[in-house]
C-alpha cells in the first residue's frame, strides 16, 4: 500500500509498504482522509515519536485519526458493533497518512449523519483530547468561563463548541481578525486577536477582574504566566501543548493563593481503556449534537496524499482557519 | 492586656491594649503559649496582612495559634463543648502574641492527653495546614511516597508524623546532619542533607527513577522545576509557602507528559467552615496518636513574651530544630 513516511531529514515521502493485518479487536480500514494535528509535525520533527505499544509498520507512519471504509476484521473475534463495509471515522497512535491502517473498533465510531467522509477524518484526535481534558480532567460546570487558546484550531473548533453547548462562557485567543470572527461564529462570547491586544488584559476586563475558571493551554512558553493571572479561584490551567516551548518564567503565587490546580495531558500514550471510555461519551454526548449541526467540523484545506509535505507547511505557517486534511 | 504589635520598623514590640470581649460562637482565652510561624515572620515584614474578616484589636498582633484556659464566652451561647476553666489549644487568624485572645470554640481543642501547654500551642496552625493539604487536597493514600521540604518546621514534623501514621514512605529535606538525624527520628525513611546532596537526584535513586506521589512544598522557588522532575506519573506538587520566592524558572513539560497537579492553598482566609471540618478530623484522626505518642510534638525554645522579636530571629536563622515558642 502508499504510506507516507518520515525521512532522515525529517520531511514527509511517499513509500509503498505492506498493508497491515488486523488482529484481536482491530478493524482494517481503507482511509479516505486522514487529519493532519500538530502532534504530527512534532513527530516528524523527532519531539514527539510513537508510543512503544505502536505496531511496527506504523511507527514511522504519522497520522492519529482518519476515516475511511471496514474491509476486515480479525476472523476470530467477530465485531458486533461494526461490519465489513461500513464507514467509520477513528483515533489511531500512528499510521494515518497510507492507504489502509489497523484501529481500534472501541476507538471508531459511526460518521456523523449530515457530515462528509473528510470533515469525519477531522474529528477523533480533537474530540477525544477536548472531551477528556475540559470535562474528564478539568471538570468543567456550566455557567462557568473558560478561556481557549487557538480558536480556529483543531483543538480551539472542539473546545469552543464542547464548552457553549454545554453552557460555559467562552472566551479565545487567535492572531487575526478573521480567525476572531470564525471563533465568534462558532460561539465564542469574546475572541481575542492577540497580536492586537493582550489576552489578559482583554479577559480581565471582560470578567471584571474576576478571572476564568479553566484555561484550555496549548502554547505555554510565555503564556504560563499570564494564564495563572488570567484565573478565578480555584481555576484550573490544563496544558495539553507547548507551542512556545514548555520552559516558562513565572509567578506561581497564584496558584497558592488562589488554590488554582495547574495540571495537563496528552492522549496518544494513555492505556486503551481510556480512550474507549472517551469514544463512549462522544458517541452519547456529541454525536446527536453533531447530527443537529448544534457543533460542527471546521475543514480549511484539503491535500492529496502525496503532498503531505505540503500538508505540514501550511499548517506550521498558520494559515489555516479550521483543519487541514489529506485526501488518500 | 499585654500584646506584641508589628512596627512601623516591622519589629515586634510590647504594648498595652484593650482585652477583647467574646461574641458568638468565640471563646476568650487567657493565653498560656503561643506557637510561632512562618507566616508570622511575613505578616511582620508587611508581605501577608491579616485577612479583612479579622477582628480590628489583633489586626497587627502576630500568632496564628495558642495555648491557655477558657475565661468567658458570650453570655447568649453557651458552648457545650467547653466550660469556663477548660485547657485548650486553638486556630487563630491573628491575635496570638497576646495575653488574651477570642479564638471560634469550632477551631478550638482539648489538650492532648499527656502533653504540657507549651508542646500544645506547637500544634494548631502546622495540624491543620497539615492535614488539609496532604490529606484533603492531596488525597495521599496508604503505601504512596511523598517529599516533604522541611523536614523539621512546624510543618515537617507534623507532615512526616501523618504521613507515616497513615502508611506512606516518607522523604524528607532539610539542611544539616543534625536535622536529617531528627527527621529519621520522626519516621523518615530518606532524610536528605540539601547541603550535601542534590535532593532530586537522592530521591530518584532512592525510588529506582520513579519518582513520588507527591511533593509538600513550603519552598518554591529553585526547587519548582527540581520538584516536578521528583514526581511519578499522577504526581501532586501542593505548594504551601515561597521561601525561596515566587519566582520560577522552569521546565514544565513533566505536567503535561506525567499529568501531574500542581496546586496549593493557604489556610489563613479560609473560611471557618473549613476550619472547623480540619478541626472535627484532627479530633477524631490524630489525638489519639497524639496520646499514645504514635505522634509527637517538637518543641525548639520557649521565649518570655517580651522577646518576642528574638524568637523570631531565633526562627529565621535557621538553627531551631522543632517549634519556637512564646511564653505570654
Amino acid at each position: 500500500m502508499k504510506a507516507i513516511i518520515i525521512n532522515d531529514q525529517m520531511r514527509l515521502i511517499q513509500t509503498k509498504i505492506k498493508t497491515p493485518k488486523p488482529w484481536g479487536d482491530e478493524l482494517l480500514i481503507k482511509v479516505e482522509y486522514a487529519g493532519i494535528c500538530r502532534p504530527d509535525i512534532m513527530q516528524r520533527k523527532g519531539l514527539y515519536p510513537a508510543p512503544e505499544k505502536t505496531p511496527l509498520y506504523a511507527k514511522n507512519i504519522p497520522g492519529l485519526e482518519i476515516s475511511g471504509e471496514i474491509v476486515a476484521m480479525w476472523d476470530k473475534i467477530p465485531c458486533s458493533d461494526f461490519h465489513i463495509g461500513q464507514k467509520i471515522c477513528a483515533l489511531a497512535t500512528a499510521g494515518g497518512y497510507a492507504e489502509y491502517i489497523c484501529v481500534k473498533a472501541a476507538q471508531s465510531l459511526s460518521i456523523p449523519e449530515g457530515l462528509s467522509m473528510a470533515e469525519a477524518a477531522s474529528l477523533p484526535e480533537s474530540y477525544f483530547t477536548v472531551w477528556s481534558n475540559i470535562f474528564d480532567l478539568g471538570k468543567l460546570k456550566p455557567k462557568e468561563k473558560i478561556l481557549i487558546h487557538g480558536g480556529t484550531s483543531g483543538i480551539g473548533i472542539a473546545a469552543i463548541q464542547f464548552a457553549k453547548s454545554y453552557g460555559a462562557t467562552v472566551i479565545t485567543t487567535s492572531g487575526t481578525d478573521q480567525k476572531a470572527q470564525t471563533c465568534r461564529e462558532l460561539g465564542a462570547d469574546l475572541a481575542i486577536n492577540y497580536n492586537k491586544n493582550s489576552f489578559k488584559d482583554e479577559l480581565l476586563n471582560f470578567t471584571q477582574g474576576k478571572g476564568v475558571n479553566m484555561v484550555l493551554d496549548i502554547i505555554a512558553g510565555d503564556y504560563t504566566d499570564q494564564n495563572l493571572k488570567c484565573l478565578d479561584y480555584d481555576g484550573r490551567l490544563i496544558m495539553i501543548a507547548v507551542q512556545n516551548g514548555p520552559k516558562i518564567t513565572a509567578n506561581i503565587l497564584p496558584i497558592m493563593l488562589k488554590r488554582l490546580i495547574f495540571t495537563g495531558s496528552t492522549l496518544r500514550a494513555r492505556e486503551d481503556k481510556f480512550k474507549n471510555a472517551i469514544a463512549q461519551k462522544l458517541k452519547t454526548e456529541i454525536w446527536s449534537k453533531l447530527a443537529s449541526k448544534e457543533i460542527k467540523p471546521l475543514v480549511s484545506k484539503i491535500f492529496p496524499l502525496n503532498q503531505a509535505q505540503q500538508a505540514h507547511d501550511f499548517l506550521q505557517s498558520g494559515k489555516n482557519i479550521g483543519k487541514v486534511i489529506l485526501k488518500i
